[in-house]
């Protein structure tokens, strides 16, 4: 592994490079598109160029004395208007810097700033953003002067470079593209090696004394070119080069030789021609049809759509970068590398990358050469080294952050190519935090912000030793549902799963989809993969609260329960079968997996009693079984935030039994004996979460799912059977009450407090079991805080109905033993009605908790179990950019939860608010909560670290925007 | 049918009545409930007493001192606060009248009110609300000087009736209620015949020569003031009652003897003392502690749940109503009678009622004696008759509507008891209004406020030629869904109802619930019974569009299509057997009932026209089909409002079986031929409709409900195999998809704009066959307006998408065929979101349409086809004050729409807003809704009548409260 080079994560953008071999690094969180991605990004490029001499004419300029509409940000006086449009960047003088990205766009002030703090850097120009305003408000046209500056910058870049543009014997290659301040789809692709024409092709063949590269650069620029600027689709050059590759009987493109691409480079010019374009030789009209090509890029429709969309405003334009090519396959003097400045595996203070001589990039995409541990570097030009070395400190102390670095010698001269903060696994970035604070790099406030809060899931659960060994292995992909490693034999019902772990032996629960019925089942089990549902999905739900890996929602799927057995791209997965689940990334693999334990590094505790100090948001945990308590306190959680009474009904088979005796009863008297048998399980359960919860407060729900689903299926005739007789009933009456309590959708029907307002005895036993352990644990010198929550309101009377009953029943007890039981009275918020009626309903409720599954749903009107048809063209078409159910919609839910919090507050001052849906525990939704003002978040025991971290890190932007404010 | 007495409906307040006969009335729409309701307030109360001479004295007066709160209304100077606590009615002088309803409540005004114009009232006095309050503020002590003041007022009431409280040889009997501003239930009920002891009793009998009758009024007194006064329960009464019953072995209270009821009356003192309460012989204890009872129910729980509930603030307390009773039966110059001043069934302008000689009203309730008509009093009491007539003028003018009237003659001397607007038929309330128009009375605004949008409704539907003729068939009772008579032989299943149709026989569908496929079948019945489903439910919406009778929700119903028969309380209903359906009740009815046909009254276009002269909300109509389209039009419909494609899928199996292909196409070739196959289908229906609509605009909503909707069950294996035939693939294909589209939750699915998305081929098609059909429709000389709504839309994203998809088919068809079509694009909102998001929504649509069907179900997480399993019991329990489903619920709903109105507006201003959900038909709504400042309603034709009607009615309220403020 250490001889592989480290690369960064897609998503970010790239500089010209001669990078050498990527390969796929040993992140585990990460891995899955390293390989593809970085792989696709180098096969956009071109390598191996020789600078060439001057030369420069602009013979194509065509000015327009038009209006020039001057920028406030280069506005000089109020009656002469000098605009200016170009900044340079380069070793001579960097006119930018990073605080530029409003009028340079990203790329563009990221370059500046680079070469401004003495990075060797390709020189090159920037055009300013307002430039392409004005370049649209003078209908198309670049304003006036503005083509001299471009020159002007460009023989800055020249005299740098020791070529020239054009220059036949010493050609200056540029790359041109696009930067806005913001990124965005739809803006114009790079083009590399602008300024080769057949002359210069020639002379560049023979400069670098290879004519094979020389044209294929050329026919590679002239396919980018026509595709990107030209408007010719890319496919037509595709044609071509197939075409050739059948006439020479080669299947490879590497087969191809420098006569071979000669022949392509004259197709190529036909394709040009047979749609009635013009190929411009010169290479200063290609330069300036190429700026054009950026600044129509603008107003493409994607664009523009993607800026409307997302409402973004106050941008005149894109910029468009103007550079110098560097290449690294010159010779034995020349190479290209990438290195970390910090181990980013482990976080260790050592240089950690890869270098490849004489090197070009088609090598490593052809997989022809192994990279180098960067050492070599060191051994082969201990100058270019050092170099490096000095960069690296330089670039740490100006970042603050351990960085990833793309570099390329040229005949022995460095050039820094892009410098990013490096992605790092969870233990890296908590290790490089806490010893920047000791290195006196950063305070603490600032090492809160380096670590992602999800590396933080990364350190708690186990993990696939090696990610890259198991590719092979991988038969299909699901949804990522519950993050970590499982490995262990499929089976196919729950009893087996239960049957087979207790047998000893570790089982993956393969299913179709997953109900209450299974939960047991799913304990048992090391991970769940289901062929329905999505992020929100039972499975998924159950799995992440216990920090289980499950994959849902896996279309290439088919479980066949019934014959054990389990259909999957053509694989079969039988019963028995060992496979392997990364919850992390939804891969599911074939075979028996080695796993690592989590890695909880040294430094964590420290760095999470910062992040402890800052943080004003409580966390709290969705707890439902004595267990789960202590697994969530030993995460740090302040208190359950949601306890589901009924994931306990499924506990044991008499559980269930009593339970279903309860809803086919046919009289009153027969529900009251049920639910007097139910009492005892119920209080037994509550004392054991309040023990385990003494001194933090405890917020139980009420009776929440609809009550056909713990009902059997009316097809398990024999279940139904037993259950006739276990409640004295006719079989037909247990039909019946199956029949009758089926609903068209479940999501709205009978459930919530409209269960205990209908039968009221419901919620007696279960308020009365509260109270009654309450008394127990206090009797016994525990302390208590018994929050009592009403589900599924939606108008003031619901809550004030079970209000009466709660306080009715609790006064009882309270009387009967003689204890005082601290108690609340709240309410979730789940529907849409109830936080636009949150001022009414705050009259009776001593607490909100947000609901935000279900206020998700009914705000969208989506169904979690049904969103899986339509999410992921939804996402892809930018029509949402997150799934609602992980990332909380702050536009729309968002809104009523700032109605609720107004309206709540406005009419009970000290209302306690937090929240309980599964978006709880997302860094994105702790801050905006954070920002709204409420008072705890509460979410999975495995999530409450990343929620601490979420909070803490809003607390410090909160902290620091208020500074800034003053 | 005329000698019966017409009475007034349930929900009015009474006033102490020796009232006569009461019948169920021949009004058809009111029918249901009279005879019970009528009759259980008879029961409720005692006739036939003596007045008897004065005697008056007030030895329990236990004041106290307490701090007397000034109430604003009532404080005299700042210095001397004299607070006026009672206020006398009757003869001599009345202190009170009708605008003083705050001070001493309804009951008390309005009794001030009749006496104040010179009716003859039995006197009375009222204490005030504010004493109520000053009551509960001393710490249930009556206020300084109250006491005082009702001895002061009392003595009044003696001198006018010659009797006196307490006075043996002529007691004054007295009623004791309570009387808020607002009528609530918790409040105490009435306490009659106050004033008796052992003393009284007895004389009394003397009196009247009538030992038993005194007798009897003294139990029932006891019974009354124990029950209600004391808190005995009353069945411990009722247990004696019962006893000596089965000791003297009869079985009817009337055969009880004076010496029975002596007893009865020993033993009922008995039951007070056993609960250790004694009974005040003292006649101003008794009054004093019903006084005291009255306050003490304004803090009853159940009246402070129901303030707190329905936001009832600004009200002090209740008042009490101290009034002497009247008899009837004091021989043959005594008699009781109602009258209508105008006939309620035809509007007719004369005295229309009943008169009893010498009457009580045990009579009326043991069915002894029938009332004779109103001209008996004319023969034999001229002078008291033409006093009722002057009276009835006199009220007439008063109150400028034909009134209801209770009256007393007691030994020749007319009391009136009550008088209030009386209830009418349909058609008796266009002709009154329209002839009171004539008669100078009123002018044509107040005119329409006198119709009842219901009102018009009965005027559209068939109804039953007697309601109570069949009452001895009813069989059972649903949900009153689509109001109107039906009479048919029953059928099970939709190919049935077709089929018989088509052989000329009259059917009425049975079904357990009913899909799309039933369409066609729904069509060809008289009416619709459904065993499940709630108002809204597919029968109902289908229904109620085509004015068809429906009922739903019968939870008594069991239908068995297998066997095709259905078992209701115990009845059969088999396969022909005729059954009659009352969709404006909700009673099933056995065999086949006489129909009447709609009576369309002359006067009905005149008053339409003053209606449509007032109104400002435009009224649409909510139409499928060109039928439909053209059947609205003729009920006033100014265009379409919503017109929903699917529903023409359905139309023939042809089509059904081209869209099953499109679904289940397994290529986007297959998918492609499907929909051109289905395009001159919805071309043919489009044309149609906007032909029928020519000049008014037709909104079209793109595809809506989810697919499986149109797939056959997965059982109906020979409708599969035939769909895997038509569409070339296999089986498993088909059974395939039909699994792939099952949903746990299809309201919250894959439907609405969320089809169109995803397979934007669907939009493509529907689009084209808008624009094509409309090119047609111009070519041949007719108006189009083309508005095309995109369903379900939650973000601006997802309009956007089909906005273009839209605009982009459109401009095609446009330029194609050289016609331009005025066509705009618009959204319904009916997701929560979307209201919240209505500003950035707006920036792309051209109109807004509120789907309130769907925003009310995910306002309040209620799926419409499931709310029948707590419905009932929310609206029992005062959670709910009316289904939301019916009227929309203005809370939280309503505030959706106006965000949505607000922001939609703000970016907008030239937006058109609308509505088309069930409720925009619906009075209360629509008010709302004018209120709000929407454009438009839409509402299925035969509700078009209504909404107009309620639309002018919101007009003229808006009008008279803006005159106010000037």
């Amino acid at each position: 592994m250490q001889k592989h080079v480290l690369r960064s994560l897609p998503g970010s953008g790239s500089i010209p490079t001669g990078a050498g071999k990527v390969v796929a690094p040993p992140l585990r969180a990460q891995g899955r598109t390293c390989r593809h991605t970085a792989a696709a990004r180098i096969a956009d490029q071109v390598q191996g160029a020789l600078p060439v001499g001057p030369l420069a004419k602009h013979r194509h300029l065509k000015h327009n004395a038009s209006r020039i509409v001057p920028s406030a940000a280069t506005v000089d006086s109020s009656t002469v208007v000098k605009t200016k449009r170009i900044y340079t960047f380069g070793k001579s003088l960097s006119q930018g810097d990073a605080s530029m990205k409003q009028l340079l766009g990203g790329k563009g002030a990221n370059l500046a700033e680079m070469s401004r703090i003495g990075l060797s850097v390709p020189p090159g120009l920037t055009i300013t953003t307002d430039t392409c305003a004005d370049f649209h408000i003078n209908g198309r046209k670049l304003p006036d002067g503005c083509w001299e500056e471009v020159l002007q910058g460009l023989r800055t870049v020249e005299s740098e470079m020791g070529c020239n543009l054009g220059d036949a014997k010493a050609p200056l290659l540029l790359s041109v593209r696009s930067g806005a301040a913001v990124s965005m789809p739809g803006m114009m692709d790079t083009v590399l090696n602008l300024g080769l024409n057949d002359a210069c092709a020639a002379g560049l063949a023979a400069r670098a004394g290879d004519e094979r590269f020389a044209y294929d650069a050329y026919r590679r620029f002239l396919d980018m070119y026509g595709d990107v600027v030209m408007g010719i689709p890319h496919h037509l050059f595709e044609d071509q080069l197939e075409r050739l590759k059948e006439e020479r009987r080669v299947t490879e493109d590497t087969a191809l030789t420098a006569a071979d691409l000669k022949v392509l480079v004259g197709r190529y010019k036909e394709v040009y021609k047979q749609l009635g374009k013009v190929f411009p030789e010169d290479p200063y009209e290609q330069l300036r049809l190429a700026i054009y090509a950026v600044f129509d890029s603008w107003q493409s429709e994607r664009a523009n759509v993607y800026r409307s969309v997302n409402g973004i405003t106050g941008l005149t334009g894109t910029a468009v970068n103007v550079q110098a090519m560097a290449f690294g396959n010159m010779g034995l003097t020349s190479g290209t590398g990438v290195c970390f400045t910090r181990n980013p595996s482990t976080g260790e203070r050592k240089l950690y990358g890869e270098y490849l001589i004489n090197a070009q990039g088609e090598d490593v995409v052809a997989g022809i050469r192994t990279p180098e541990p960067i050492e070599t570097l060191a051994r082969t030009l201990p100058g270019a080294y050092q170099q490096l070395l000095d960069n690296c400190a330089l670039l740490e102390k100006h970042y603050k952050d351990m960085q990833d670095i793309e570099f390329t010698v040229q005949e022995g001269k460095l050039f820094m190519l892009q410098c990013r903060s490096g992605k790092r696994t969870g233990t890296a970035a908590v290790r490089i935090a806490v010893e920047l604070v000791d290195e006196g790099l950063v305070d603490p406030d600032t090492a809160i912000m380096m670590v992602e809060p999800g590396h933080l899931d990364q350190l708690l659960h186990p993990q696939f030793a090696d990610e890259d060994a198991y590719k092979k292995d991988v038969v299909g992909k699901g949804l990522p549902a519950s993050p970590g490693a499982a490995v262990g034999q499929a089976v196919f019902t729950a009893e087996d799963a239960e049957a087979w772990r207790s047998s000893g032996l570790p089982v993956v629960l393969v299913r179709r989809e997953t109900s209450p019925e299974d939960v047991k089942g799913m304990y048992s089990a090391e991970g769940v993969l289901c062929q329905l549902g999505g992020m929100t999905s039972h499975a998924a739900v159950v799995a992440r609260g216990w920090g289980k890996p499950c994959i849902t929602g896996c279309p290439d799927l088919q479980v066949d329960e019934h014959n054990k057995l389990a259909r999957i791209n053509g694989a079969e997965i039988r019963q028995g079968d060992f496979i392997s689940l990364n919850g992390s990334t939804g891969e599911i693999i074939r075979g028996k997996q080695p796993l690592a334990p989590p890695e909880l590094a040294g430094d964590l505790n420290r760095f999470m009693k910062w992040v402890d100090e800052r943080r004003r948001l409580g966390v709290l945990t969705n707890a439902d079984t004595p267990e789960d308590a202590e697994e969530a306190r030993k995460f740090g959680a302040e208190g359950i935030g949601l306890c589901r009474t009924e994931h306990m009904f499924f506990a044991s088979e008499e559980r269930i039994a009593t339970v279903r005796r309860m809803i086919v009863a046919q009289t009153q008297e027969a529900r009251l004996k049920a639910l007097s048998d139910l009492l005892p399980f119920q209080r037994e359960d509550f004392g054991g979460i309040l023990r385990a919860m003494s001194g933090f407060p405890v917020t139980i729900r009420l009776l929440d799912p609809p009550l056909h689903e713990f009902l059997p299926d009316g097809e398990m005739t024999e279940v139904c059977e037993a259950l006739a007789r276990d409640a004295g009933i006719t079989i037909d009456e247990v039909m019946g009450t199956i029949e009758k309590l089926q609903e068209v959708n479940p999501m709205l029907g009978f459930r919530g407090c409209r269960l205990g307002i209908t039968y009221p005895e419901i919620t007696e036993m279960q308020v009365r079991a509260m109270f009654e352990a309450a008394v127990g644990v206090l009797r016994d010198g525990g302390s208590v805080q018994l929050d009592i929550m009403v589900p599924l309101v939606g108008t003031a009377a619901e809550l004030k109905n079970q209000e009466q009953l709660i306080r009715r029943i609790g006064e009882e007890v309270v009387k009967q033993s003689g204890v005082r039981v601290p108690y609340r009275v709240g309410t979730m918020i789940e529907v849409p009605r109830a936080a636009l009626q949150a001022g009414a309903i705050a009259k009776t409720a001593e607490f909100f908790s947000f609901g935000t599954n279900d206020l998700t749903q009914m705000t969208f009107g989506y169904s979690r179990d049904d969103i899986g048809k339509f999410l992921q063209n939804y996402l892809d078409k930018g029509i949402l950019q997150y799934d609602p159910f992980q990332v909380l919609d702050q536009d729309g839910v968002g809104e009523l939860i700032k109605f609720a919090v107004e309206r709540g507050r406005a009419s009970r001052p000290n209302l306690k608010i937090g929240i309980c849906g599964e978006q709880g525990g997302e860094p994105k939704t702790v801050a905006f909560l954070h920002e709204v003002g409420l008072d705890y978040v509460s979410c999975s025991p495995f999530r409450v670290p990343i929620a601490r971290l979420a909070a803490a890190q809003a607390a410090v932007r909160s902290a620091k925007a208020a500074a800034k404010k003053k």
